[in-house]
């Protein structure tokens, strides 16, 4: 069933050597691959036929969900819409991602709309990863979507990962978190060439002692640009901090562009951002540990992207 | 020539007993009351009559310009246009500043949109306050803008205060910072009641190793607002800084708008944002000191204004 790029992909996008534990969904080309599901997660396609519903019962707990889609059809851009219903109280991974494989001169683009509906007490660890390869010329385009609904006392953690060979990824995250919930943002996005990504973010503190932390990490190299916008607005008591830092190699280029709006006197919000190449200290230091240039700064790129 | 009220606006907006020492030149309700030119600083009004140009001699040292502005006539809405030009290799200060006194119903406005030329390795340090006093109910406004274009090697280094008694306030600062030039902003507001104050700011870094600082610290009270934007983009290997602190009591809001263009490769920029309430632990520090709630509310804030 999986052939030796989708096991590539697959292995790249979700850390996966073959089908996954669990329930899965995996979907090639568009089209449903196999699925799995399990006693407390279900999976259907949804009614218009154009994605899923993850269904996690309340109290699911150590259990998780993989939905990694492949793509490796010249001219093909696929549109799904999933939506995740995360039961109350329980303490899932969703692991998504979306790997393209593109070995011919026409573009190839993935655009997956997610909604979370996680009730109250829920817990989830949502891991996105996003990677092109291939030998194509042909442009690789990832215009994820993902909007959050968090009832009371849920936690949500979103990984958000975009290493390499995508050439346009245009990103929105839309966040609306309840009283006493937590969700916490990290994306790490590594650009090069002539690629292009941009990252915006709505997220509302809604309710009495939400919190969030967002936290961006961009290393733009070649002659790359990338854009970062969050709008975070509290309208309650609650707690926000961003920190956008992004490393500028070669002849990159970086807009870092955060709205803090506090519309409660109760709110509280920080934040920091840090632009620029990476310190000459930090690399002379490397440098004279015996490591040559190049390794000197790989060893800091992978570390300020880990 | 001054009155009471005249000699109390004067002494709020440009901390001055009578008439200063030095080129002045006092404006009061739309007209000029008093002018005063140096061998080295020259005053003249403008060729529409708007205005004024205060021209200063190339290489004019420990010299000071005081420009204050009186209004105090019930419902007039004074605008002004004057240019600064800074000669090369001059140290100066430049004390501007508006004062209203409103003593009826109607409202009074100034808007003072003042542009400087600083030439090559020129110094300047422009202070500007503005008040507003008198049992009056008309609305008090003030909408500055100041223009700043530096040449190469220069600094300046601008306080812009505005501490109370303003309804609406909306400033626009713009700057163009020529090679190894430096500006400093620090723009400290304080409102109360149901006031609004606005700051936009486009600052762009256009010389090599140019620079900018940008602190802006906000104190909210009452029902006001105060939202506060920058757009600093950098177009040349140059470093930027931004620091936005806002302190909000009662029921006071804040939008603080930063963005970081980071345009050229070789370019730095960072920024801190803070947004909240005064930390219970400092208010307590003081308060087993011997200060009651309102006094150490008061002390923290003189300090952060300070």
């Amino acid at each position: 069933m999986l052939n030796a790029i989708d096991k590539q992909v697959l292995k790249e996008v979700a850390d996966l050597e073959g089908i996954p534990k669990g329930a899965y969904n995996i979907r090639k080309n568009g089209k449903l691959l196999g699925r799995e599901v399990s006693a407390n997660i279900n999976i259907e396609t949804n009614e218009k036929g154009n994605g899923i519903i993850i269904d996690i019962k309340p109290g699911t707990v150590n259990e998780s969900v993989h939905i990694p889609v492949i793509l490796s059809q010249a001219g093909l851009h696929d549109t799904v819409y999933n939506t995740f219903i995360v039961g109350e109280g329980s303490d899932v991974t969703i692991i998504a991602g979306c790997g393209i494989h593109c070995g011919g001169k026409e573009s190839e683009g993935h655009s997956g709309i997610h909604e979370f509906q996680i009730k109250a007490d829920a817990k989830v660890k949502y891991v996105e990863k996003h990677i092109a390869i291939g030998d194509g010329t042909g442009r690789r385009i990832l215009n994820p979507t993902t909007k959050v609904f968090m009832a009371e006392n849920a936690q949500m953690e979103m990984e958000l990962t975009q290493l390499g060979g995508v050439d346009e990824a245009k990103r929105f995250n839309e966040a609306h978190i309840g009283a006493g919930s937590v969700l916490l943002i990290t994306e790490r996005v590594m650009t090069d060439g002539d690629q292009v990504a941009e990252s915006r973010n709505e997220i509302e503190l809604v309710g009495t002692d939400s919190k969030t932390n967002i936290v961006s990490r961009s290393v733009i190299k070649g002659n790359s640009t990338q854009d970062f916008y969050v709008n975070l607005t509290a309208l309650a008591k609650s707690y926000g901090h961003i920190e956008c830092d992004a490393i500028i190699m070669d002849n990159g280029s970086n807009q870092t562009i955060p709205a803090l709006r506090a519309l409660h006197p109760d709110a509280e919000m920080t934040h920091e951002a840090s632009i620029g190449k990476i310190a000459n200290d930090q690399l002379m230091k490397l440098m004279t540990l015996g490591l040559d240039y190049d390794a000197a700064v790989n060893r800091i790129i992978q570390g300020f992207l880990r």
